[in-house]
């Protein structure tokens, strides 16, 4: 982990496309550890090929090469791509209870949009990962439930991105203009979702999107 | 290194919000170590609270535990901040020849909304890092040259960031239909940069995003 911390460092002091004058002190200072280590660290990294240095007189210069910048953006790209992977873990929470409302006003288009009849009803999950239901969901296209007028009120499209929950099939539903905070996934499925699954507020749930 | 890539390897196999069932054969030929290696690395990372283990007789099953989830999530956005905090590395090119004309029909835009008279031309540079200009650009607001109709032609919108490349003011501008993928940066400044900077194709420069 220390290269990963000290190439971040050196990328944040501003190391990129040019050499910047470093203290071994003051990076050790920084990354928690003896200036005698960061030396040994950057030599090491140089024989390596991630960071070129350049001594005058007493003056060490220091800049990330371009293996130096691929090998962060690789290992993020890793990352992000092991863990947006469509799984999201939550806790079951309780609505404010206009999701039953909501479900009967769009059922017709759930059942001809995504084949199934839906409980009236929602199941509310607080998002623990991802950091926000869109880093889960990115990525993956959703079906539009397309707006519509009804005895003169609007309801606007809805996402729907079919998933599965502890095995059983769901949908998580975002309207165009939600008034949930990104930390809540609001799930329809065409059974009572706490009654087939046991839940409770407070009940740990994995929730896998579907990929079509 | 080796704890970050088993993380990512263990994500990867689905061990998220579940244990799953490992072995250290196969892990150990993953991560190109030897299997004893693996299980202390586990051991380790068990007690710095990063997984979660259950050994139940001979099967061993794992599970990136919340804080290991998070070790991801952060390192990962310490990387982006990092590296996408608008710096531009690339190498000069020739263009296409367009440009001219078209810094000349933008030219009173250039003016007002960025206050300089532009030379009429631009500098193509290819990005080498990162992988594409809206990855650099990213999070920053740029500044909308209003489309207009002249003659006949119809001019879109452009956007354009400020820049400084090697000291010199300037502007990356793209067209919102652009004919130019995302590895090249079209760069507009109140001089001729090619003879200012002494630039050459192939010449190596590093942009610097102005943010307002």
């Amino acid at each position: 982990m220390k290269r990963v911390q000290l190439l971040i460092l050196l990328v944040r002091k501003g190391a990129i496309g040019r050499k910047i004058k470093i203290t071994l002190r003051e990076l050790a200072g920084e990354l928690g550890t003896s200036p005698q280590s960061v030396l040994r660290l950057i030599e090491e990294m140089e024989e390596e090929g991630l960071v070129e240095r350049e001594v005058v007189g007493r003056k060490t210069c220091v800049e990330v090469s371009p293996e130096g910048l691929a090998f962060l953006e690789n290992l993020c790209d890793a990352i992000s791509e092991a863990l947006y992977n469509g799984v999201i873990l939550g806790e079951v929470i309780s609505g404010i209870g206009e999701g039953a409302y909501y479900v009967k006003q769009y059922s017709h288009l759930i059942k001809e949009y995504l084949g199934f009849d839906p409980y009236p009803g929602t199941l509310n999950v607080r998002v623990l990962f991802p950091k926000t239901v869109f880093d889960a969901l990115c990525g993956v296209r959703p079906v539009i439930l397309p707006g519509f007028t009804k005895e003169g009120r609007t309801f606007g499209d809805v996402k729907a991105y079919r998933v599965r929950i502890d095995g059983m099939e769901g949908a998580i539903v975002i309207p165009s203009r939600t008034v949930h905070p990104p930390k809540i996934a609001e799930i329809v499925a065409p059974v009572y979702l706490r009654k087939e699954l046991g839940l409770k507020d407070g009940s740990r749930v994995r929730v896998e999107v579907v990929r079509e």
